[in-house]
């Protein structure tokens, strides 16, 4: 049938999803999940003001939401100690790493990132015509030698960083990811993905630098903050980087409800400490699960813990099916090396309990026992 | 100083809105508007119910959105008919066109519209490098014939069209606009923008037909519903059509909570009735301010009422000027012979009686008295 052709471009691509959900996998097997500790959500949630707050504006939805976010941009300018000029509000991260590909990537134009890192990323860049070029991780971190030298092979104009980083967890100290900020050609672009920051070492995160044009910063209300559902991340820039999203991003695209939220909650510090701590509790909880199964945990300075199998990709992929057999919702990574592990996000008590009690019985299934 | 290089494609755009917000507006002033009738916002607001479901799930924000829009798909299907593979869920309206010009419009590729017609559309197709090609308004509707003929002279992709329209308000009978979509090329997709359908006559709408691969019949909970803030629109048309947003949208952006509200909005049918109801009386009371200053409005199946102003567009750019001056928000079209007139949104009693007592003066004022 004749019918209306798309671009070249999208022809080539494929209608895949980058991460499929939980409630996929519930329909598909037929019954929930126990315990919903496989992405990287945050099972304290947000603070109870972020209710409140949500109800109280609620009856207010029918307006359209200020499309310049400026209360928002205030507030995150202020806790930050930059101006709102170098703040811009997206519908998550994931929506502002779409818009970074679109305003510095030319099709055909290489794009660097580590093998195994963050898939959406990578969606993005294909989906906007750009040639992938990856570095892979060396000791469980993010190779930041080989990205630079890669940078610098092929004059990418974008490159993307994690710290903390995700699928594994670990991290490099503040010194080195501003040695490597320094290294990178001018007209170079960094993405440096913070979104599990607030739960790192304070000595992870470089100085906030807003007179430099070739680094955007990308924290998000979803991990440490609870509200991965409403969607709110936030690019920290120089001036006339964090302009350029104004060519292009849906100027009326965020929720007012989500600017209601964000707000509410990034004025709630103290909720934020005592979800820190309870983090930071998890982290210990799952590496003694771990230990008590005699399997060993990476460090982590993120809400999730990466735990080693012990075996190759193929046992890890067994032990994260079993667990999900036995409604424990947990991912994986799936790059070489990496893909030995299996990742487990911290939450409630109850919720690790079900973990601790069924990873057990997921080895042996793994194990052919 | 050297920095990253936009695309040349991004360079060539500037860093403007499609649309100035109220809230924009009011901090400029340094004062709020009284009466909020601009933005063809709903004040009547979504149901109670929608603010019961809202409050109710607040709490469970921590968990990622289905990136499947599952149960909404099931719901939006349901009413009308249809099967989910025949609908898509995005951030409003506007996200899915930026979309839809992402997938079906190479660089240079031409465009059609109506001149005047909404500009957001407009600003997605200069986004991805589409070339404009307008037809203008005749007799203060859409020029179907035109457009027409302007998508069979330049063998346009894509060509869009609003019923009823805005900014006027006018319609075309579903016959008229069944004629259209059969006379366009196969290989043409139609972007049918019917955001304020539910207010028009019954009449207004052609058959929904999915099997059609390039038709897209564009619906929001902005307007009728009363949730313009929650961003929330859906596209109907063939599901290998539909297929084509899963290569490129954003899976994970809508917000969870969004997701929530729109089900609950589209649950209560009474609700949505009342609504019409009372737009319907405020357009006719809307039309009798006009008439009482010897003004002319046009007919409506919307929840706005353009007014011609009975001068020229400077003309009705001072009255609207003057009305803003006098804390009433409302804006008018553009384009030339639409721009005499200004529109005036549907709203609650007390808003209305604000636009009536200050008309005169504005008008007054235009006219330099």
């Amino acid at each position: 049938m004749t019918r209306p052709r798309l671009t070249a471009l999208a022809q080539s691509l494929p209608a895949t999803v980058p991460f499929v959900g939980p409630e996929t996998q519930e329909r598909q097997r037929g019954r929930p999940f126990r315990a919903r500790i496989g992405a990287n959500e945050n099972g304290f949630g947000a603070s109870p003001r972020v209710a409140d707050a949500i109800a109280a504006s609620a009856p207010e939805m029918w307006k359209y939401s200020d499309p310049e976010n400026f209360e928002l941009r205030q507030l995150v300018a202020a806790h930050h100690g930059v101006a709102p000029e170098n703040i811009m509000i997206g519908e998550g991260i994931d929506g502002l790493l779409s818009l970074v590909v679109r305003l510095f990537v030319e099709p055909g134009q290489p794009v660097v990132t580590s093998l195994g890192a963050y898939p959406t990323f990578n969606y993005h860049v294909a989906g906007f015509g750009g040639r992938l070029v990856t570095a892979p991780y060396r000791d469980d971190r993010e190779d930041i030698e080989a990205l630079l030298e890669a940078v610098k092979r092929e004059a990418a104009p974008l490159v993307y960083l994690a710290n903390p980083d995700n699928p594994m967890g670990t991290w490099w100290e503040g010194g080195e990811i501003q040695r490597f900020i320094e290294a990178l050609p001018d007209t170079t672009l960094l993405v440096l993905d913070e979104a599990y920051t607030e739960m790192a070492p304070a000595s992870s995160r470089p100085p906030l630098d807003p007179a430099r044009p070739n680094v955007l910063r990308m924290r998000t209300f979803s991990k440490a903050y609870g509200l991965a559902g409403m969607r709110c991340g936030y690019a920290i820039g120089e001036a006339e980087t964090i302009r350029a999203f104004d060519k292009v991003r849906n100027h009326f695209g965020m929720s007012r409800m989500t600017q209601v939220a964000a707000a509410a909650a990034i004025a709630d510090q103290a909720w934020l400490a005592d979800v820190l701590a309870r983090i930071a509790d998890g982290r210990r909880r799952i590496e003694g699960i771990a230990a008590d199964n005699g399997l060993a945990a990476l460090p982590s300075a993120t809400n999730f813990v990466t735990i080693d199998c012990g075996g190759d990709g193929a046992f890890a992929l067994k032990v994260m099916q079993s667990l999900i057999d036995r409604d424990v919702f947990v991912r994986k990574p799936m790059a070489p090396r990496l893909d030995r592990c299996i990742r487990v996000s911290t939450g409630p008590e109850d919720e690790l309990a079900i973990f601790a009690k069924e990873l057990p019985g997921a080895l042996a299934a793994a194990r052919g026992n």
